[in-house]
């Protein structure tokens, strides 16, 4: 059966994820932004594709009066501005995947909140599943490295990913473009990393209950000039193109993860990666190259779909799914 | 609850397994070898441990009137040899891992006998598959790195495996020792690859049809004398310390695979990894080092063993089984 679907929020990657899904033959019934320049405008032009007869609207109520099976939503990162968003799809009867980094695994962050969607969920019989990059990348390939243990000591992941690959939003997340005083100052209120939930979805699967999670967050300062085309400015040297995060996951069971996640604009000559190591019995290590973050956030999120429509109600995270593989197609 | 388990072949990856499993609590409540000097030995000791009170027998039918939730065998590759040995363990009543490299998806390469096996599991309310190393670094690695993608063209893995991970038998697999001629003669009928049946795991993952599996073999001749610890002897220059075997995989929707694995008795400064490498939209790759081949094949086929017993009726392959995720105890 043909899949339906709604694109909620119309920037970087929901343009990539608009040509996958036509591409696989899931047929596009509507687009929502918020208010501006897009309102009117083409959803297939505005993807660089040809016409796709789908004007992209700032009012979402009536779009989600049209029957559809699924919203993709990637807009802000954080459960407390998305809430009404994601509340408003599920009360429509449509079913939600979002990149929203804090939707992975929302559970320990905003309980309240996830217990809300939870409910709301299986009251419309519908479900809400976070997925994006992390999907394969982080949660599965961290989770599924793990059932080759005997013994786990310690999970360390590091990774560097390239703002340039994402929209302004992800620029403002890594400071770039601020200065070290600013950085200084909002860094004692830092929000919670777009890091963090993975670790709750990894802790999940290997059935270990988180206790603490401690952020620790330093700025990468530029010393040459250098192109940030996710704010297509150049940034000057003494201020910030980014940063490097570490989190450290305290778990009942003594089983301990660190993430190093460095989010900055990359040079020319570096290459994104993102590094796994195990140390218990046995130990060993894994290093993904050749990363596109941008594209493979849109990729997995579409490639979710059918499972999330399939998913029994409720907020149902990605370490619950099954395993997610390549289809030349996607239909339920 | 607690799982009771039968070792079945008492050799290098067994011995490791055994270890595994008591220290995971599992109770073993019985060993079968063919006679020779281990029968009448405690496993416990043989398997570098203090003594478990339980003797290696070579009378498998007492063995399995013993009630035992899962019998852990890991004797040869291929399932003609085997098949009277499944067969007698699933008649028994007993669930059955394997790491028999053709067990992991047996469909293909002997269609009769798995539907033999199929039905005998079924009847008696048993489960039996295949599991070891190609567990996570083979299957579930190319699967679930596939469902990054939105086209596939290829994917291609490459590995070096050290011989000297493992048993006379993987050495003989090899040719370790053989003259030129001796390969080049036996090359000419050679037996299915171990690595053949994982691909068509990673195909049954990926809903592919495999069409055609070609294989050619490659020698690898020492210069220098090398010393092979699975057989315990010196490798003279000139004669053959392992192969390189490349296996070209066609399936009926066009994605190609293709698999390169050295497998010989590795220098001090060698190192075994697997490669991954996916061509489509994205390309990127995947590098895993570190690896401990012979542990690692114990591990995963005993951290398998809840999901196994818990499968339903039948043969189920690996691809089929849940996640494999780390967790501190086994138990049902």
């Amino acid at each position: 059966m043909g899949i339906r679907a709604i694109v909620y929020g119309v920037g970087r990657v929901n343009c990539i994820a608009t040509r996958l899904m036509i591409e696989k033959g899931i047929e596009i019934v509507g687009a929502v932004n918020r208010s501006g320049t897009k309102i009117g405008k083409d959803l297939g032009e505005l993807s660089g594709m040809s016409q796709l007869g789908v004007s992209v609207s700032d009012d979402p109520a009536h779009i989600l009066s049209t029957p559809a099976d699924i919203a993709v939503i990637a807009i802000y990162d954080d459960l407390q501005r998305m809430f009404p968003i994601y509340k408003q799809c599920l009360e429509a009867g449509v079913n939600v995947v979002t990149v929203g980094a804090h939707a992975s695994y929302p559970w320990r962050l905003e309980p309240t909140l996830s217990q809300q969607l939870d409910d709301i969920a299986r009251t419309h019989g519908v479900t809400i599943s976070g997925s994006g990059n992390q999907d394969f990348f982080i949660v599965h390939l961290g989770a599924l490295m793990s059932g080759v243990c005997h013994r786990i000591d310690r999970i360390v992941h590091r990774s560097l990913t390239d703002v340039n690959n994402f929209g302004s939003e992800t620029a403002g997340i890594a400071y770039v473009g601020q200065s070290v005083d600013c950085f200084q100052t909002k860094a004692n209120n830092q929000t919670p990393s777009v890091y963090t939930t993975f670790w709750d979805n990894i802790a999940a699967a290997l059935e270990l209950t988180v206790v603490d999670v401690v952020q620790t967050v330093e700025p990468i300062v530029t010393t040459t000039p250098r192109i940030c085309r996710s704010l297509n400015r150049t940034i000057k040297p003494g201020f910030l193109i980014g940063i490097r995060q570490r989190l450290e996951v305290f778990t009942k069971e003594n089983v301990r993860m660190t993430g190093e996640n460095s989010l900055w604009v990359c040079d020319t000559e570096e290459e994104e990666y993102k590094d796994w190591e195990i140390m218990g019995e046995p130990s060993f290590k894994i290093r993904v190259t050749g990363l596109a973050t941008g594209f493979t956030t849109a990729s997995q999120c579409v490639n979710r779909i059918p499972h999330i429509i399939k998913a029994p109600p409720g907020y149902i995270t990605i370490d619950k799914l099954p395993k997610l593989t390549y289809r030349q197609r996607l239909t339920i």
